[in-house]
C-alpha cells in the first residue's frame, strides 16, 4: 500500500521547532511543500526553494510524506480531521507524521481515520528542544505501523539522532507523556531543593556542585538549576506548552484509571505560575513560586 | 583551641555505612576506638585492632576526634547531649563529627553546647550510599568551624572523595536536606512516568532508553528505574530512613515559613508505602504504590 518513491515532502507548522526541522529536510535536497498559519515564518524557507501552499490540505495533496508540528491537540484535530484537511486531501499511500506533542487517543483516532482512506498516519513527538531541532539531534518517539516507520526513518533521521519506534498508533505520544511526567515532578524537586537551600542561607553554586553529582542529580538540576538561581526564566520550553502536555497526560492517566498525584500537583503549581503572568516564561520559572519569602 | 595532634579517632555507629567508614580509618593506620549498640557489628573491626568501649562517652574520653553515624536525630541527641554523653566526656580541644543525616537545628544546638566545653562539633552528613562508603567515594557536606573543618579534612578524605564545607553549624545538614528534597519529588516523577508507560502498554526498557538521555534523565531514572520495572525493591537506602529525612526537611521548612508541597506529598506517599509493609524496602519501592491497577 505504501508508495515506494518520495517525490516531495510537506511540512506544516513553522514555529521555533518546525522551522529548524523543515530546514534540514530542504537542506538534504528534498522538494519541500510548506504551510504555516502566518506566512512570515515561512519566508526564509521559501527563499531557499520551499514551495508555499495556502492551506494544509494543499500541502497534503502535493506531498508523499507530510510532517506536522503545530501547537495544540485542537490544532492537530482540525488540520488532520477537519473538512479539506490532511486526511481528506492526502493521496492514497501517502504518510502523515504528527510531530506535535499531542493526545495519544487523538493519534489513534487519526491513524484509524487515515487507514480508511489508504493513508498511514504516524505519531512522532520529539524531545530535545530548540537546540536539538537546530542540531538535528532530536529524540523522535514514533507510534504506528512498523513498515511505514522504517520507510520514513531516513527522513526522520534528517531531524533526529535517536529515532525509536515505540509501538502502534499513540505509542509515540504515550512515550512523550512518560517523559513529561518524569519532568513534571523532577522540576518540583529541583525547585523546592534550591528554594530550601536559599532559605537556609547556603551558597547555591556550592550546593549545585555538591548535590549535582549524586543521587539527586538530574538533567534539570544540572542544566536548569543554575538558571533558576540566577532568576533567568528565558524560555527554552514555554510554561503554557508544558501545561498543555501535563493536561494531556492527566487526561490519559484518568482514562486508564490511574491516579498520579505528583503529576496533578505539578499541573496545579504550573497553573498557578501561569496565572501570575509567567505563561511565556521557561519551565524553570517554577522556582519563582517558591521565592515569596526571600523577596518579602 | 584545637589540639594539633590526632592520636586516636573514635567511631560510634557501625551499621552498613559506619562499618565501611570506620574500616577506612583503621586501614589508614589510625588508632580507632569504637562503640555500637550491638557488639556483633564491631567484631570484624576489633579483629583488625580497633578498641571496643562500652559506651559512647568512653569513646569520646579516649579520642581526639570522634565520628558518629547513628540512625535518628533522637539517637544523636542522646549520644551528644545526654548524661555521660560525648560532649560531657570529650576532652577540651577535641572534635566531634556527626555524619548521621539529622536535624540542622539539632546540629546547631550541639555545636553551641560543645563550644561551651571547649569542644568543636561539626555536622557532616554524607551521600553516596553503601557503595560510596565501601569505595571511600562519599560526598561529605560539612557544617561548622572552618579551621576545624580543614584540620579534620584528611580524616574525612579517608571516607569521601568530595568533602565540601557548606557553612557554619547545621549547613552540612541543610545541604543534605536540599539533596533529599530533590530526590523526593524526582522519585515521584520517575515512579509515575514508568507506571504510566506500563499502563500504556509500552516496552519499559525501550522507554528508559529513549527518555533516559534527555530532559527527563536523572540518576534515579537511570539507576533505580530499571530496578522498579523489574520489581527489585532490595534496599540501597531504606524507606523508613528516607521518611525520617523527609520529616526533618518538612520540620525545617516549616520553621523557615516555607511551603514545599512536592516534599509534603512525597512524605505522604512514602508513609503510605511504609504502612503497606515496605518500610525496609529500598526507596525505589515507591513505584509499587502505582502498581495497583496492572496487578488487579
Amino acid at each position: 500500500m505504501i508508495q515506494r518513491t518520495i517525490n516531495s515532502i510537506g511540512f506544516i507548522g513553522l514555529g521555533i521547532m518546525g522551522r529548524h526541522m523543515a530546514g534540514h529536510i530542504l537542506a538534504a535536497g528534498h522538494k519541500l511543500n510548506i504551510y504555516n498559519r502566518s506566512r512570515g515564518n515561512a519566508e526564509s524557507l521559501i527563499a531557499k526553494g520551499a514551495v508555499w501552499h495556502d492551506d494544509p490540505g494543499a500541502v497534503a495533496a502535493a506531498s508523499d510524506v507530510v510532517i506536522t508540528m503545530v501547537g495544540y491537540p485542537a490544532d492537530v484535530e482540525q488540520i488532520y480531521l477537519g473538512a479539506g484537511g490532511l486526511i481528506e486531501r492526502a493521496g492514497r499511500g501517502s504518510v502523515l507524521i504528527d510531530a506535535t506533542t499531542s493526545s495519544p487517543s487523538l493519534a489513534q483516532r487519526i491513524a484509524a481515520a487515515a487507514a480508511e482512506k489508504g493513508v498511514t498516519a504516524l505519531d512522532a513527538p520529539v524531545s530535545g528542544g530548540e537546540v536539538g531541532a537546530r542540531d538535528a539531534k532530536l529524540a523522535i518517539m514514533v507510534g504506528g505501523d512498523a513498515e511505514t516507520c522504517e520507510w520514513v526513518r531516513p527522513i526522520l533521521a534528517l531531524m533526529g539522532s535517536n529515532v525509536a519506534r515505540m509501538g502502534g498508533p499513540g505509542a509515540g505520544q504515550h512515550t512523550k507523556m512518560a517523559n513529561q511526567i518524569a519532568i513534571a515532578s523532577t522540576m518540583m524537586g529541583v525547585s523546592e531543593s534550591l528554594a530550601y537551600a536559599r532559605e537556609a542561607g547556603l551558597d547555591l553554586d556550592t550546593v549545585l556542585k555538591v548535590i549535582g553529582t549524586g543521587a539527586a542529580s538530574s538533567f534539570l538540576l544540572n542544566n536548569l538549576g543554575p538558571r533558576m538561581t540566577k532568576g533567568d526564566y528565558a524560555a527554552g520550553f514555554y510554561v503554557h506548552h508544558f501545561i498543555k502536555d501535563l493536561g494531556i497526560a492527566l487526561d490519559e492517566a484518568k482514562r486508564m484509571g490511574m491516579n498520579l498525584p505528583g503529576l496533578a500537583l505539578a499541573r496545579q503549581l504550573y497553573d498557578q505560575l501561569a496565572s501570575q503572568g509567567h505563561a511565556t516564561d521557561g519551565t524553570q520559572a517554577l522556582y519563582h513560586l517558591y521565592e515569596g519569602k526571600s523577596r518579602a
